[in-house]
């Protein structure tokens, strides 16, 4: 099951504000629906927020009924605009809405002032380019588990935070996508899973996921792990990101850092999987990341209950960055990158450019039946 | 106001689980409602569950009616295994109950097979005792404060875990004393107050008594503390503890190791306040500390709501262990106690012992009237 899928111009999404207790689909009918779910956190996640975005194009698309290719792609601008201000940290979001508009771009290339057909074939192609997306991403997800599953023993005793799983990508996914391939290859393992506070996606989602495929886990609150890496009681540290600096500086979910440090203290591995879309190379180091600051009442309420005393101040950075000194390795659908990782990721990204370039080039030569699905 | 209170044969404490929402008392009327008490948590903290403990034996020796003063020992002999039970590794707890059992013996020595006054002189010195132990708790408590207040800068931004407070004490608290008397000395202190899952001690009793006594505060998840340490936000962190270990290891409120690596890695001076009475120097190292191993509900579970899905594992150690390496100072009522701690700690408990021996052969050479209490 996709936590992404659109069908008769609508996009269903899998709430995650409602697991583990129901397992619901959102609806999206349009890319204001698409933006207020992200921002709600039904859809959360690097990878499935990028996709999503997407996908929030292809309705906006579908929004505009004129046929003046110039206003269709001023309304675009405006949708991407509004669907890239819902959450600032991960940068997926920005790399799904410019793959969307990228096509959209293309299409339009030559059309007339009053051009149906190019508003059409604009709309087709940044549909096709979101569901391309989305089978990409399954696969760029079962690229990173098969390599991240090598740095995993024979029988790992394994830490993740927040949900790097299916639910955060379109399918399998990053950390727990290195867990799952492990596991598929024979290994043994046994995940503790950090609760995830304030949001709680550790307790609510990875731990209904690991359930699900029938992997072993342990559930703990965040200020534990420190405990049981210092017994020695963990092997690896295994997260996902949601954008990563040039330098290698990964900024992911609040208490990434802290389990970074823990780890370098103990002597432990700790990895961080993710994509190539998640590298952000035009951000120099993780100071330049925007940290997402949410609501206070996500900190002083848990299930709309209030957990502690009425008018008191809190605060909710909803991520922390990572400095590159801390990360044993970076696992992408690439390879597995380790330091010096400034050429490491320029050259991952450079591979991914080229791949894309080829794809480009054989779609361009094709029948004019397959181009419109490139 | 003091957290517990002894009147009309009954021990009154704020029901520390219906905090921040309602400021209730829970009446106990025989030592196992103390018992049920204490590992309810409705009363918590190190030192207010050693006094807790001292007026639980208190009740008990009210529950013989007897003349017999053996039976009454040994009668007291299992309602301080009962009290002892309740929860393992703060050691003021197994402290409380032996000091009441010192006033117990003592009034006891010499009497005859059927003694009602020596029976009577042993209840009443054990309430005395327990009275004699609350007060010295609120000055042991005011003592720590001034010597931690010189630790803290003329402005600080100070990190606190748990709850190390009034609620944790009789009064005043240990570490929010450090933080109190810094304030009551003219200091500027912001306090971020870490919520401390899973039972929520920052969130609910910490945040609520700072609220209470107007020092300005910001809640926080316990996994943003990285975040704001390595971003130079916190001067210092200053946290309780429920044991200390002959070599200076602290067993404290889990969570508490990890921001002892976060302080060490970011250069920042780590706290632990502790009174004497916490100080065991029958226990080498922090490896020697029992870690009480909660109920796995309380951390699937929050306010009687399940978090996470059901039927899953769920660890809850309700405890960590510090090495005395990453520990900058132990702020005792005798001073502040640097590295090597062996020493250092030989040293304080020894002046309490002798402050405690002067005290008794004044007592012993007072008149009848004034030793009843001594």
């Amino acid at each position: 099951m996709r936590t992404i899928d659109f069908q008769d111009d609508t996009v269903r999404l899998i709430d995650q504000t409602r697991l583990p207790h129901e397992l619901e689909l959102v609806e999206c009918r349009t890319s204001t629906d698409l933006a207020r779910a992200i921002r709600a956190m039904q859809v959360r996640g690097a990878m499935a927020i990028g996709v999503a975005a997407a996908f929030g194009m292809a309705l906006g698309a579908r929004e505009y009924h004129g046929n003046d290719p110039r206003e269709l792609l001023v309304h675009l601008e405006q949708v991407a605009a509004t669907l890239r201000a819902t959450r600032p940290t991960a940068v997926n979001l920005a790399w799904g809405i410019e793959r969307a508009m990228e096509v959209a771009r293309l299409a339009l290339v030559g059309s007339a002032e009053v051009d149906a057909d190019a508003v059409d074939r604009a709309r087709t192609a940044i549909l096709a380019r979101a569901r391309q997306m989305a089978d990409e991403d399954v696969a760029v997800n079962r690229r990173m588990g098969r390599w991240g599953a090598e740095l995993v023993p024979p029988s790992a005793r394994i830490l993740t935070h927040c949900n790097a799983g299916a639910l955060a990508a379109v399918d399998y996914g990053s950390a727990l996508g290195v867990i799952r391939a492990a596991v598929e290859s024979g290994k043994q393992v046994h995940v503790l899973v950090d609760e995830t506070r304030p949001f709680l996606q550790g307790a609510r989602l990875t731990a209904w996921e690991l359930q699900q495929a029938g992997i072993p886990l342990t559930l703990i609150a965040d200020s534990m792990a420190g405990h049981f890496i210092a017994r020695g009681e963990v092997d690896l540290v295994v997260v996902g990101a949601d954008r990563v600096a040039a330098n290698g500086d990964v900024a992911n979910k609040i208490g990434t850092y802290t389990l970074a440090v823990l780890c370098k203290e103990n002597g432990i591995p700790f990895y961080v999987a993710a994509p190539t879309s998640t590298i952000d190379l035009s951000v120099a180091t993780g100071a330049d990341i925007p940290i997402e600051e949410r609501s206070s009442d996500e900190v002083t309420h848990l299930a709309g209950q209030a957990i502690a005393p009425k008018g008191i101040a809190a605060a909710h950075p909803a991520f922390d960055v990572t400095p590159a000194r801390y990360v044993t390795a970076i696992i992408t659908e690439q390879g597995i990158l380790t330091a010096p990782f400034g050429a490491a990721l320029r050259s991952a990204v450079d591979a991914v450019s080229k791949e894309r370039g080829q794809q480009a080039a054989r779609c361009r030569a094709s029948s004019p039946a397959v181009r419109a699905h490139c």
